[in-house]
This record gives C-alpha cells, structure tokens and sequence, in this order.
C-alpha cells in the first residue's frame, strides 16, 4: 500500500480495447494498453467462413473479455503499482452493440450449435442491415403519438437496440426464441466483471426508448410492433436500470484473479464512449457542451431543463450527468469530409509538397488554409457529405459548396468544409438556445481537436464562444475512470460524485481558442448565408437534394437492370 | 493553269497566324502553314523592356505581316500549285483588337518616338484595363437611352472597341491626338493587302456600336462620353463600312509580289476568327447555331428576324452571313472550368492510371465519366466558374456544386461539370426559342467538340437536338477562305454568295450526336433543378453569390492592408 487510489477506465471502441490506469487523486494517467480485437468487425463472412449480406457488422464477445484479461494485468505490470491500490473499474462502450444471451448469461454464439447463425453474434453499433425495422418503428411510434419519440427528434435509428432486436426475430425466430436475454455489450461486460445483471439508464435511455420518469414504452406499443414483442419488458430486456455513476457491483473472485485485482472493487455501470469524455474534460455543469470530434461529431449538452427540440438524437435525464439531463446532437461528417476531400478531390500537386516538405497532406492544407482571411475564398458550403443528423434529420441531404472561380485553391476548398461543419455546429447551439437551453461553455475531445488548430480557432471565430481541448488523448477511457472513482465512493479513496470526481482529474490543455473580434464579424456575415442555404435545401419540400437522390437511384436501378 | 480555283484563309489567333489553301471548288484542303507571333502576347514588358500594368495585353503589328510574308508562299510551295490559281484572301481574326495608325496608315508603335508609349501598341482582344471605360460608356448609354444597348444585351464590354480608345484618350491624350486613325487589326491587314480603308460590317457590327439600319451613335452620345470623341466618326473612325462578303478591294502590286501571288486578285472583308467558323460548317440559313467551343464557347445564331433577347452580347444585320441578323450569346467558361478542375482537383490517383495508361487526364476522366448514366452522380451544378455572360451577363456569379455524398468520384464531379455547360446551352437556346427565335440545328466547332465525344453526346441529350461536329480542325481559316471565294465572285471561279460557297465548302463530319431518349427523359427533370437554380443564384437580389464576392474583396482588401 503506498496511500495512493487507482482507479482503471476501460474504452471498448470498435477496432480494440484500450485499458487506462488513473491516480484517482489527480488524475494523472500511469499507464495505457491497448488490445486489439482478434477478430476485428464481422462485415463479410463469421469467424467460419459464412458469407455476410452488406451492411451487416458483428463481432465476437469473446474478444472484449480479451482487452480485460490481456490489457488489465499489463497497465497494473507497466505502472508498477500495488494492485491493492486499484478502486474501481469503469468501462465505455461503443453502443448500441448488442448480443444475445442464453440463461446462464453466455453469448448464443459460443455455443456450436449457433455458432454458423449470423444473429447470434454481436451487433455492433454501425450494423446496419435494420434500417426497414427502424422505419417501421418511427411509423408506429408516431401512429400512436409515443411520447418517446420526442425524445429522440422523431426518428428512431437503425443503429439502436430494439430495431437490431426486432432483425433477428424476423429474421430468425428460433435465434429470438433461444435467447434469454438481449444486452447492451457494455452491461455484458460489466455483468462478466460483478455477475449482476444491471443495465445503464445511459445506453438504455440513449439506444432503448427508457426514460427515468416514464421507463420503457409500455408493452401496448411493443405489441403493436410484432405481438410476439408484447412481454419482452418482463422477458428477453429484463434488468433493472440503474443510474450512471452508480455501482454496477463488485468485482468477482474468480474475474479478480484473472485480472490480479482485489475482489470486491467497485465496478462503475457502463456508458457510451462517446459520453465519456464529457466528465473527462470537466463538463458536470449544464450550459457546458462536449463536442467529441471524429470522422463525425457527437454533441452532449448538459443541462437542468428538459424541453423538446428540434433534431435532437436523445435527451436522457442521469444520461451522462447524474441529476441533470443531458442532449445529444449529431454532424454526421466531419473528419469524413475533410478525409472524402483529401481522398478524392487535392490535386497531385499537393500531395507531392506534402510528401517534399515530410508531412501530411491535411497539415499541409492546414498550413494554407490558415493563410486565408474569413470570407477571402470566396466559398461557402453546407456540411451534408452524408447527410445531416441534427438538427434537420435528415439521411436524404447532400454536400453543397458554392462560389467556386477559376482562381479556387484547394486550401481554399479544405477551409471552405471546415467552416461548413462549423456552421452546422453554430446552427445546432442556437437552435438549443431558441429552445431556452443555453450553451455556455464549449469542450472539444476526440483526434480533431488535437491535430488542427486551424480547424478550432474557426469554430471558436463561427460560434463566438472560447474552445476548450481536452488534454488527454484518451478521454473516454479517463471518463470511465472517473466513473469508476465514483462508483468506488468517497470512504474507499474516490468520490461521492462526478462533479467532485472531475473538479481534481478532469483536464483541458491550457492553450484555449478565443474569438478574434474582426473574424467573428465577417463570420456572422457569412453565417446569415449559411442559414439560407440550409433552409433553402434543407426544409424546401420537393427540395433540389431529395429530388437529386431520387433520381441518382432510379438510375441507378437502371443500371442494375441493365446488367 | 490548271483549270482548279483556290482561295487563301488566313486566322490570326492569339499567338499564332494560319495560312490555309484551299480547292474552291471542293473546299479540300490543299495546305496549311502556321506562323507564330514572334513578339507573342506583351502582357508584361513592351519590347523593349518597359513594365506594362496588370490586365494589358498587346501586341506587335508586325507580327501580323510575318504571318503573310511567311506563311503564304509556304502553303503554295507545299501544295505545288501554280500561284495564278489562287483566286482570292480572306482573313479571320480576333477582336476587338485594335491600333492607331498614323496619316499614312503606318501603325504609331513602327515610330520610334512612339515604342515606349504602351497605348502605341496593338491592343489585343483580351486587353481587359479599360473596364472603368467600358462601365462609364454603359452608364452613359443607359442614361441617354440609347437604342444600340439592347444589341449588345445592355452592356459593353471592356473588350470593344471604343472602351480601348477612351482608355487611350484619357490615359494619353498626347497619343490619342497623334493617332489619325483607330482601325481594327482585321481591317488593318486588308488595308495592307488592298491599300483600301474600309471597315467590316462583323467588326463594327459587335465591337463598335454601328448597325445597318442606324450606324453608329450619334455624335451627342460620344460627346457625352467626352468631349474630345464628339467628332471621332468623321475623324479617327473614318472609313466606310463594307458588308461582310464583299471584297475589301484588290491585292496590290507590291503586295502580291511579296506573297508571290497575282495582283488585283479579290481580298475579302474581314471577319472576327469565330464567326468565320459558321459558313464554314454550312450554317447559312435562319435556325442554325454555330458553337464555337474552347475554353469558353461562343453561340451564333443565324435569323432572319431582329428582337430584342435578353443576354445576347450581339445582333448584328449582315454580321455573319449577308442578308440575315446574326446574334452572339456566349457561355465565360467551357473548357476553362474542365481544365481548372483537372488542374486543382484532380486527385493524384487519377493522374497516375493516366500515365500509367498513356492518356492524358481528361480522356481517362471522360472513360470513366461515359460509364455513368444521366443523373446517377447525384450532383448537379452552376456552370459559372468565370461568372455568366449569357443569358444573366453578370461576371460576379461563381460556380456551383451541389449533391456531394462521401462516396462521390472525381469523374462523377467532372460529367457534372460538363452537364453544367450543356445546361448553360440549353437555357440559351430556350432563351431564343421564347423571344421566338427558332434554333432548328446545331453544329458544333473549335478543340472541345474533335476530342470529347461524350460532351457531345451530353449537348446532344440535353438539348435533344441532334448535334453535327465541325470536319475540318481549322473551320475559321477555311470560312475566311470560303469568304475569299465569295469576294472573288463566280465569274472569276468562286462563289456569288456565301450559301453557295458552303453548299461546295462547308463540311460537317458524317457521325453527329443522336439524342437518346431515356437520357432525354432524366435530363428533362434535371434541367428543371438546373433552372431552379440558376434562377435562385442567378436572379435574386443581394443573392449569396454577390454578397461572396463582396465578402471576398473586402477580405482581400483587409489582407492587403496588414501587409
């Protein structure tokens, strides 16, 4: 015993699982390991050769028992740390990635006899052969006026449990009828880790219709869906919700001595990994939004109000925050643009002097776009690469730039979609503050924000509100972490709440992004244009974009049937 | 003698003379000999060193001479005919390209006291730094009402004729009053020929103001402009004006001795290098229309009626073909907008299967292009990359893009592109059509229309009219000849009229563009976007692309001033 308190953050993404070792204290990061999943994500063919339909992607539960078993004795070995020391665990999850259990709590596809059926394996999150059972879903929902539905800005994804669920009952029935229990992998985890079988009022408010003030939609509604869903509340989704922050339950005998930790420890109940990294940065006050920054962006707003609005994919109260609602938006392309351009659109030319001057071709383009002045390329674009999530919802939208002169620059392009997705992040805060929710306080985690400046001091010029940066590299994990501090408690080294867990181990770099005045002037000029151009294409009906999608697979089909 | 007639066609270019011989009575082409302009474009330097400012653009009158003296007795060498078979000259050239001569028709920069004196130089077509003149002259016209406005789609450009005198005038009067007379560089070089002042119908007709019914302005108008231009018509613009068709006068001893041909054989009246192309593809009768297509493209349309059309930078009574109204629309950037694609958002991989296959980028883009169907891209765009002369003549319109997803391809973008100038067309040909001037068939001339098939066969889709290519590569050189053999006259084994002539000489290649029916069909829809668009962007007040380029030279105005 050295009077120090660990606590270990778990990040379960959709490539591997990286393992974090906090000093509960200060939150200063020991040590990390990360272990890729052996069989990665299951898009073409199981782990026996059977051949997948696209859009499908699964994976195999046996590799996330793998990040804990290989991962967690390493960052104990690396740190050089008394495992007594160790408090708590906390994991994040990617979500909604689901999977089948028998009733002994073992995943259906551990057993030989379901092993060559592809619904007895996990769903990840971007599994998205559900579509038509998400639709049918929305239109039930809305038939029968589902409060719920507000909640989730009047569209229920593909990606989400109930619609995975509702694929593999008519898909394959004897699957549905085998299974005892559908989980959330992340409380599959935690359920490995404590042998209690709890869900978490994250994931289940976010991915599963719950709400802590009404539950799950009553069985009326289920039924309606395929009557043979009628009871499933009582059957195949039972488990009691608990809060985020809470105890999932402690750490089993035979699990500690795999992973050489105490038995006992607290085991923080699960969350989504992008939610993470809102405690991660010290965002626990409403008005504060994290912006986690990828390929694409999900915002998390916290707040102390709930109201309905527009384009919001989740409003879950003790969703991140416990005692505080919290709302999640959502840009669809973000890094993904800006990769599509770099792929498809920067002329030889750049690459070359990128390769001349050693560095990449995004921090090349950086390095020219930086150059430019707000409104000097002359370029305005809308963000909709691949549509756009909050706050039109809409799958059907397409990416716009106008402007363009014989005299364009790549750079100038490349600035162009940085500011775009800027725009669309400004558009998200004043439709919460025209909903009486108020922004105060802007955090930006994720790969973005670490590797372009250029693209920060934008956001901070286009939403006239400082940036913060997470300082660590992997938030998630320290958010879990901070969970796990929580879920160990004040009396056994760690903290009463997340408020206090983050005021001593949450971090943001101290470079912040502030407005520059002449800047923020010429992007509100800009803005009003962006505003146009997205009402124009984006809430016209008959709009230009539908009718371009339309067309484009008519023709497609066309096509097809010409083969 | 040999019994066969020829004729000489000579197109003065940007950088270059050709000298083509062709059989009159076939319109085959015997030979060809290219002279380039030894002093090229003087856009930076005079010869003798002197900086010139940005947007001049001269040229050495010489270099006219050097073409004849040059390439003339190559051609008749090269075809080994006998120089007595030649029957006549005809000359195409650009314009408005313009100098001022001395009293005895001696071009002032041959002067030594004069080479230092920029305005003392042929001023070259693309000369664009008498846009401030252009603009007072447009404003001054509009304010008097002045009927010629609508000729020229109610606005003059910097490129005419009397927006390079005012320049002259008010940048250096010393040379102004130096100048005996301002003459067109087409009218220059048949004044050499012929030792005869006069001007050409085509020339005046488009770049000076004068039509057939009314002549030029009245002298009220120029001295409104200023009143040192109140005489200029019976002054410095004297000569009379000579239908096009007619012969400018008879090749003169010294002349012809220096060629190596007869003297007091027929020169043709000028005519400006891209008309020359319209008889010369046989279009000579009303409903025909002529695309002259580069890197932008120039639309002349053949009518035996005179309306006022929006958008038509010319109409002009015997313009091009005698007897009839010509009108000219244009289309800013063609293969200007292909070719700044290729250059600044080609990605590398394409341009590396390119060379790996031995083609160049716009062949391997046009493969990749034709394999799509009409509309399966999703994108659709604005052909503005230079602003748009015709139909909406505003030069501060940008371009525009619209339907990215992230799987979109460089060659999809590149077939939107080339959508976009065929939708530029076709609103340029309904324009027509709703003024009730009929375009009954279409040919298409110039570099575009010999390399890229589908472009045609998009322009033939698009407008569902059947389009007929151009069969010689050098159709201005060989209309100047067929001018040539019209100037000669029947008697003497040309031509009486220039329909004639083209029933002999014109030529057309035997494969046209067919429309095809199903691409027909979805091209119809897309036109309608086309439309909603060029309508939104193009016609609204404080539209966005305006206040874009408003923004941008504030920005750039800003940038400047910090350095």
């Amino acid at each position: 015993m050295t009077g120090k308190k660990y606590a270990i953050g778990i990040d379960y993404g959709t490539e591997s699982g990286r393992v974090l070792l906090v000093d509960v204290a200060t939150g200063k990061e020991m040590a990390t390991h990360v272990t890729p999943y052996e069989h990665g994500v299951l898009d073409e063919v199981l782990p026996n050769g059977r051949q997948l339909e696209t859009d499908w992607a699964l994976q195999h539960p046996n590799d996330y028992l793998e990040v804990l078993y290989q991962s967690v004795p390493e960052v104990i070995r690396m740190a050089s740390i008394p495992p007594e020391d160790v408090i708590g665990i906390g994991i994040d999850f990617t979500s909604s990635t689901i999977l089948p259990l028998d009733s002994s709590g073992v995943p259906l596809c551990f057993h030989s006899k379901y092993e060559d059926s592809p619904h007895s394996w996990v769903k990840l999150w971007k599994h998205h052969a559900a579509q038509e059972e998400a639709d049918v879903i929305t239109q039930i929902a809305q038939e029968r006026n589902e409060a719920f539905l507000s909640r989730y800005g009047g569209k229920i994804s593909s990606e989400w449990m109930f619609p995975k669920i509702l694929q593999i009952l008519q898909e394959a029935p004897k699957i549905f009828e085998d299974t005892d229990l559908f989980i959330e992998a992340c409380d599959w985890v935690t359920y490995q880790l404590t042998n209690n079988l709890i869900r978490s009022s994250n994931t289940c408010g976010y991915k599963a219709f719950w709400s802590k003030e009404d539950g799950y939609p009553e069985a009326s509604f289920f039924k309606a869906v395929d009557p043979r869903l009628e009871n499933i509340l009582h059957t195949k989704m039972r488990g009691s919700v608990h809060s985020i922050g809470e105890k999932a339950g402690e750490l089993t005998e035979a699990m500690a001595q795999r992973l050489g930790l105490l038995p006992g420890i607290a085991v923080a109940v699960g969350i989504i990994d992008a939610h993470a990294g809102v405690p991660a940065v010290g965002a626990v006050h409403p008005g504060q939004l994290v912006m986690a920054m990828g390929t694409s962006t999900c915002h998390m707003l916290i707040s102390d109000k709930e109201t309905e609005i527009e384009g919001v994919c989740g409003i879950v109260e003790d969703g991140i925050i416990p005692g505080y609602y919290s709302y999640e938006t959502g840009q669809v392309a973000v890094g993904d643009s800006f990769a599509w351009y770099v792929e498809h659109a920067v002329p030889g030319y750049i690459k070359q002097q990128a390769e001349e001057r050693g560095m990449g071709v995004h921090q090349l383009l950086e390095e020219k776009a930086s150059i430019y002045k707000p409104g000097q390329s002359g370029l305005i674009a809308l963000d909709w690469w691949n549509g756009n999530r909050s706050v039109l919802v809409d799958a059907n939208l397409s990416g716009l730039i106008v402007g363009f002169s014989l005299a364009t620059k790549p750079e100038e392009i490349y600035r162009a979609l940085m500011e775009s997705t800027s725009f669309g992040t400004r558009k998200i805060i004043e439709n919460y503050s025209e909903a009486g929710i108020e922004v105060n306080e802007i955090f930006a985690c994720g790969g973005l924000p670490q590797r372009n400046k250029l693209l920060m001091q934008i956001y901070a010029d286009i939403t006239n509100r400082e940036i913060k940066i997470a300082d660590s590299k992997q938030t998630t994990a320290l958010g879990a972490a901070m969970y796990a501090a929580v879920a160990a408690g004040g009396k056994n080294g760690g903290y009463e709440t997340i408020i206090e867990a983050a005021e001593s181990m949450a971090k943001v770099k101290e470079e912040t992004f502030v407005p520059i005045p002449e800047n923020v002037r010429i992007y509100d000029e800009l803005y009003k244009h962006y505003l146009e151009l997205h009402d124009y294409f984006g809430r016209k009906n008959n709009s230009i974009m539908h009718s371009l999608k339309k067309i484009r697979i008519l023709s497609e089909e066309v096509v097809l049937s010409n083969i």
